[in-house]
């Protein structure tokens, strides 16, 4: 189902673009492909050549945008960021890209994920007389870089990136140069494609196909690409370590038309659908997905049980921002929301219920009771991934891990709590058998939030290194 | 695939409810779940007791309503309306319902369908003096009725329906009564619902799961039901005829969770998908089905025959009233805008497309095209439904059917123009075997627009007949 | 000062244009010089030869045009209107012109003013089986002239005239002629422009000098004007009274730049001003008008006086619609809204205060209130009109003459009430000596507010007189 | 005439509040009474005692506040700011105040003027490795304040002002106090009052009317004034030179109910117009001044030279943002878009126009044309206030005194030019006449745009003095 109802956010997206005439454009359509990473702002800096302009604001990509001059927004490179703010963050100031525009030069910056060290770098930079107008760790790469050297290139960009631990895609451009950054371990995902001449840069390749472009190749993680009008120059500003792409990308947060680190995401849910009816097989009628995101997991449980699947929740389409949501009694009586069930599918039926995930069991619970409302006379929950027991380090909004169900409870328990007849989850050896296809470098997937193994230590920060100079 | 881009525009989508304290708020959450009825215009009419009070505007119900108190809607008892605006009559005074308040009395208005006599009724009343000031139907039966009679009741109702033909449902709010009325036919869907001791009445059955309501019956063909405080009374105005329920409801207008006239649609649906299969099997190694409405098809097609279902296109969820239109230039370089294809999954593979239906076959071809870029090998569309080769005249949007590919062309040449490699449609008795159970009074199907066959003559209008008397 | 704030509400201006290849511009111009008579809604007709097509909404002239396209509204004439909402009449259906159109013909309607038997009029034509979707005068009027006759000409428009009683200036606009008439004592005023060859109508001739247009002449009492590609016609419907032009108009309701009747209201006002320094002297040290429009009268006062004019209060010009109203306790700190005084100009000073009325008495003494605050000394209320102590039947809003203060208190009463030090009233004779300066049939005033003498009376209605024959 | 239209744009006004429950919603009112001062830009920061909130946007102020939730903008102090922006600055990152919040202190920043060596200063700190975002002077003045010291005090204040130089009034707050400071020349007005026990502090003596404060005493040429819980605080930063207040404060830049320096601006213009009368007489029938800010002036002339004065021109009050400007077919056809002539006043009249000032000289020739066009006889044009012939360099907009118009005619050549039949310009001393009261320390004036005497020299700006130590 959908990652806002779950309290799962992961934080952003980000788009680039090089050479080519309709820089600003391309890259509303990239990041709208990118949409459901982040809701609560978007924004694009585009590169005349001679200067910098920004163009972004609190919203969804169209809000942001219906207002925008793309006859002014005129420039061949620009890049852009959507984005979903945690608590307190919700505000005009950290809407990036963050630009930087000094008297000698300029330099904007937006990224996809998290920095663990960001509050201690802040410390020393405010300790040093650094002044910081934004809770974004873009800002305390920038100032990280300037305090290198007073330019911009790549031996300050590698030097700010080495003082920084943590989890991210990264895109900077200067009036001459577009840079992409990956964290040494590639736990977030950063592709390169083509569109003619241009090259583009995006989270997902889901915003190639919007435009157009075709991919290329991922950006590897340790990796700092150069993109000018001297071409691409790749240079590694960190040891490379064991590839570790961020599980959830698969389970619920991509698009299923994106590949992610050459695998795609619909064909990976299939085959979690699939490895979790084998796994965990029910006695029932029916198969149901919640949608959207748990519709191929569904459709791959039922075609490895042999049970006919059917379309026994309904998403409402309509249900925007402006929707006035029914008050309390209204609900008690039966006003349905975003999903409702469909009474003719499901009633007298014994309904195998797949979602992607569990974080709280709330919603879990209300789509039980909705189904059995609706005349199921037995709901089989089975969740296409391992129980999420630790939190995530990496660029998923925490916050929202307090109450993880699945670190509190037994299966039976949250079986019982959630009202199923039974459940199953998906075993982590499924889960990555259904994504990793060959298990070299290039395919490990990080499970940290099912494991607790968490690739990147917090307590590992490297120190300010210009300090010790 | 949506109905919009089709061409083909059904009109409207009507609610009401009696007896409950919340009647405008129900009234907005039941437009809500029939918004894919008609989104550019919305509006409710609300009854106090001792006065009918409206809110109404363009565009969907969530931007109407945004700004509306329901402190101030109170009443009891309300009618809403969704409105899907043909050509040059979307404006404001065309909202529905209409609301008409004399010194004596108060009455509002509003339906689902088209009154095909209505342009002479109009001249008629015209000429003998009345002033009719927008294009609504809904207008010329007031007219008639305020003609009839000098007070709103049965009996006047009965003689100004007597006067029309055509296919509709109706709703109509007096201060104390709730009227629904259908045409002789029944080609349009009318139904009640209970809500505790409430009753409530849509054009659609999804509107009662989305308010917690249970279905009670249909609306039967000619028959005019009464609801006030003495109960529900029910009367004919009109010989019964035999149902003929609009095909067009099944195939892709109404949501697959309501049922239309006790059949439910998603599994219509995937019947049709079946049939067609069994009457147009595919040398091919997937089904993809075209979202939203070709989705139940095609994963029926996919049963059916045995080839695994799987997700080839996908719909962008963001693609709103402010999305930004890609230029042709940028069109054409591969911008896409809602849908867009899975590269990962069609790519080298022989390809099931299913489609609900073909108007102009513009769409069909772009999206043949996209499969076949996205690296597809043969792209083999089936049509879940058969040919539209007559215009319709029971309110769904005449205009668009000047260019209806099937009344021009034959099967080999439509197949050639739209570019696949086969092409097959569901043929009648396929349709009607999967929608229709048991070929009773109360069953049939208007397939008007495939066959030509119409069950109300369009010469047939009955005359004004207090002229005669 | 402003009409809003006293409880005096004038209903509406209209402006019209004949052969001008912007007509709808012009209209709006026109309008927005004239928004001080209407600030709840406007709109305007525009007559392309072939169709009428409206533009109009609720708010003020520019809120309702900012999303007008001028390249659509394309035509050669037009008619629009400014609006003045009376309680529970503000609503879309209500803001005029009102635009019929049948399948044969076409018509907009938009006046200025009251018809006093409109209701016994509404009550006839429901009767007779019409229906009225609005409360407008305006719609009673059509229906009389559809009843009267077929088609729209000067016959159906003069016989409809004629069953109406009343004060009004009215325009009409058929696909091939501009109608503009006036009640047949020409209580309400309408003047007849030139703009190059086209012709122009509007309530007020500031209207002219905003789009350049040349003042004519005034409409006659009692007169149809027709304004086609034929010349213009005139022909009179009524018996023409005693022209007794609305004293407010001079008063308070009028630009001060426009000319009423043939006389500058600003030269009124003045003269106003001076007449009352004759009869009503004050010991004072400086003159001080309440802003807007009692500016002229205190300059006068000032002349005639010997004392100077001091800016001794400010209107703060931003104060609109968004303004947000502080609170009761913030008010009573001090905080203030429109009008501020100037305490280094009053503080020690006897400050004569002009005001151009009184009607509930509060704003005065809020007024006097503020000044001493300030530091006056003494105040010395002259109020520039006579005590209005009758309702007005002609179309300055009833409903807030409830608590009339002169109605009801005796001038001494009054000034201890508001707080005056002491309190003056210009005498009638001295208004009509202001304002007519020969007492011809063409000059006479309307003082039916303050004297109680109404040219025009209640039960004088003409019944339906196309029922006699 | 108002500000916008001459090309002279004032930059901004502050407000602040110390000690006041609703201290948000008083900054409001007092920014509203402001609102002449700035017209492109508005915010506050609200302090609750743990931490500094901000709400600011592009615009009025109402449309900046009308989203505002007051209940949410809690604190018991404030400052805001209403800003005029100069070309290329128009953007929300401008808007002040400045909020900076690092993670052991806040800061918020809000100024009325100009320092004239932001640049150098810019070079050197961004030089020195500072990172700035805004091309606000504010900032490069946070700066200064960080690099002088860890925490903000007196102390890193002066420091920092002393290596300013410049012309402003300043407001800055920390969680436990407010400063405000002004240059050492008291070039820009900023007062003191008192709200009850609350402290107020703001650029215009109208913000404490609006608001029910009294004014307690200006702020003095290089004072800093700490107010906190402790009290008042004054201290001096540098040596207090002459005071030079801005004469454009009185000629047309503050509202005329404003004390500047303790002197009434109503009357100082009203004087100006009476020396006007004296050295410039004219042989003229009636006088007319150009709204709104001469019309004291023409009021003055009237009273001295013993002709009437009359309202010849009139300003439509309802021209915001949202009006349509005429095309210029329509312009030239005589459409009037914010002033219209009187013409029953002016027509066949000698005029004196008065005007406050002249820049370009464009505006005044379309007026002169405007009066004669509407039939005056002659138009003697007289300015209250001597020619500006220097460019302002402490806060009015540069950039429009290109083509400064007394810079480069004689006065016969812009009588001529301006097609005044004759022109007159008040002297500079008989403007120092009107405004000085006393040639004390306390009441001198600054003329430089008129006189070219400077009193801060551009070439005397104190370098950066932590360099030195």
């Amino acid at each position: 189902m959908h990652a806002e109802q779950k309290g799962i956010n992961e934080e952003c997206g980000i788009f680039g673009v090089w050479d080519h005439p309709r820089a600003a454009e391309l890259t509303y359509y990239g990041l709208h492909s990118m949409q459901h990473r982040g809701q609560d702002g978007a924004g694009l800096v585009v590169n005349s050549g001679r200067r910098l302009r920004a163009h972004k604001g609190l919203g969804l990509v169209n809000d942001v945008f219906q207002d925008a001059s793309f006859q002014e927004l005129t420039g061949s490179a620009a890049i852009g960021h959507v984005r979903n703010a945690t608590e307190g963050s919700h505000t005009y100031e950290n809407v990036q890209p963050l630009l930087f525009q000094s008297q000698t030069e300029s330099m904007a910056l937006a990224h996809n994920g998290n920095l663990i060290n960001a509050d201690s770098l802040r410390t020393e930079l405010e300790h040093e007389g650094s002044i910081l107008q934004t809770s974004s760790d873009m800002e305390v790469l920038a100032h990280l870089m300037k305090k290198s050297s007073m330019e911009t290139n790549e031996t300050s960009i590698a030097d700010a990136l080495n003082q920084t631990t943590g989890a991210y895609g990264i895109l900077m451009m200067t009036d001459d140069t577009l840079y992409a950054a990956l964290d040494p371990n590639g736990i977030r995902p950063l592709s390169i494609g083509r569109l003619g001449d241009a090259y583009v840069v995006a989270s997902e390749s889901c915003a190639f196909d919007q435009i157009g472009a075709v991919f290329e190749r991922d950006v590897l993680p340790g990796e700092l690409v150069a993109i000018n009008d001297d071409g691409v120059q790749s240079s590694r500003f960190a040891i490379r370590g064991q590839r570790k792409m961020c599980s959830m990308e698969y389970v619920y947060l991509s698009r299923p038309d994106s590949d992610v680190n050459t695998v795609n995401v619909h064909a990976s849910r299939k085959q979690m659908g699939k490895e979790l009816a084998k796994e965990s097989p029910a006695n029932a009628d029916i198969v149901v997905g919640v949608p959207d995101s748990s519709i191929s997991a569904a459709i791959g449980f039922a075609e490895a049980s042999g049970l006919p699947y059917e379309m026994g929740i309904i998403k409402n389409r309509y249900v925007g921002r402006t929707f006035i949501q029914p008050t309390q009694d209204l609900r008690e009586q039966g006003v349905k929301m975003k999903l409702a069930p469909v009474r003719g599918m499901v009633a007298g039926k014994r309904v195998v219920m797949v979602d992607d995930s569990i974080v709280r069991g709330t919603t879990s619970k209300r789509i039980v009771d909705m189904l059995k409302h609706a005349g199921a006379s037995e709901v089989h929950v089975r969740i296409a991934s391992p129980p999420i027991q630790h939190p995530c380090w990496y660029g998923i909004d925490m916050s929202t891990y307090r109450e993880l169900i699945a670190a509190n409870y037994t299966l039976e328990a949250i079986g019982e709590l959630i009202g199923a007849n039974s459940l199953g989850f998906l075993s982590e050896p499924g889960l990555e058998k259904a994504i990793v296809k060959d298990k070299s470098l290039h395919q490990g997937i990080c499970t940290a939030c099912m494991t607790g193994d968490y690739p990147v230590a917090k307590g590992a920060e490297r120190v300010l290194t210009h300090k010790r100079s």
